[in-house]
């Protein structure tokens, strides 16, 4: 992981636990959890948040609370044991099993939490349609994840690229862009990245390994 | 569509419409609308619910009526006009297009669900671990569908067999096996099968022809 400012980003969340300024050790200014957000911040809003929320936040559990709102929680509160938890309100213990397991699934630190908000956002620069990154922006991506390539995002489930137009595309209320997980059952880096919708449906609770085994095994059986 | 005895059988739901005995023409007793589920509402009535159920309701509407309970309504009652389906007290005007799509996309004639009934009875006695049919009941699915060979049924998404004992297995209270349709928009014998849960959410609204060209593509594209 880069070095970065580190310094406590102060919030009012009892859930939150500690949030650090991801700036350059030694920056001018304030201190800013997601720098590298900041031209999606003033030019597309609904594709900032939507990055850091996948982040950061659980999803898809049958359960709210007062932080998280419905459905989602802190990813890395989720790594705290379920006493230190019930001090916090969450009574693990009083969820249904598969719901404890599908929260603690998608626990992950608050460092890889960073590290995929960062992915994803280099990543989205590299969309189809997407806006150009400015030059400092640029290099700071790039010194985490290599060169970029213009347009050259694709689905990591059907490997057909993804228009970062599908942002503003959304089906029934549902965003047609995903962020998805070769391994479902793990928050990092390496393992994400955007995915259509009905892509992130048909793969489920399988790993990307499983499904394309999965569909290879159905094409040779239909038999042409 | 084979002759039946064709009485009336009474019922007390304003919003059933006529529905009637499946027997065959001049039969002794009691009128039956699903004479072919007799044994299995004995031995499995659970797999005898279920078929009555896939066959002539809707599903997944967002959407309640007193009659259907939640997320479903009678088949042949999406066929009537919005007129006539307001005097029923169901004010299409007022669901959401999508709900509106959705449940006239499964619409489908009084004939044409007792016909999937029927079919869907004939593939279950076909499954691996299903029990056997009496003589009787087996001529009477026969002469509509054809010789019934032991253990045959198949996934009609995934082409793998389906265990009868999957309809005993419900995993987060979803069952394990579902009926689904080659082309999700057209409710008849031909169209009808039993699928495993997870393919079924895979196919999702692809036609399964769709559905394969899809997943051949990416097979492609993955290129090994």
């Amino acid at each position: 992981l880069p070095e970065v400012c580190g310094k406590e980003i102060p919030s009012r969340s009892k859930f939150v636990g500690k949030r650090l300024c991801q700036r350059e050790p030694g920056h001018n200014g304030v201190c800013v959890e997601f720098p590298f957000l900041r031209e999606f911040n003033l030019q597309h809003p609904a594709v900032a948040d939507k990055i850091k929320r996948d982040s950061i936040m659980t999803t898809g559990a049958a359960w709210k609370s007062a932080d998280a709102g419905p459905n989602r929680i802190l990813r890395w509160v989720m790594l705290m044991p379920d006493d230190e938890l019930k001090q916090l309100g969450i009574d693990m213990a009083n969820l249904k099993p598969q719901v404890q397991a599908k929260l603690r699934d998608k626990a992950a630190s608050y460092d890889a939490c960073m590290a995929v908000a960062k992915k994803l956002t280099w990543l989205a620069y590299q969309m189809p349609d997407a806006p150009e990154p400015g030059d400092e922006l640029k290099k700071y991506l790039e010194s985490d994840f290599g060169v970029m390539h213009a347009g050259s995002t694709k689905c990591i489930v059907c490997r057909l690229p993804v228009s970062f137009r599908l942002f503003e595309l959304a089906v029934r209320g549902k965003a047609a862009i995903e962020t998805g997980h070769s391994n479902p059952r793990a928050h990092n880096p390496e393992n994400v990245g955007f995915v259509h919708r009905e892509c992130n449906i048909a793969q489920g609770n399988k790993s990307l390994d499983e499904f394309y085994h999965w569909i290879k095994d159905i094409v040779r059986r239909i038999g042409d």
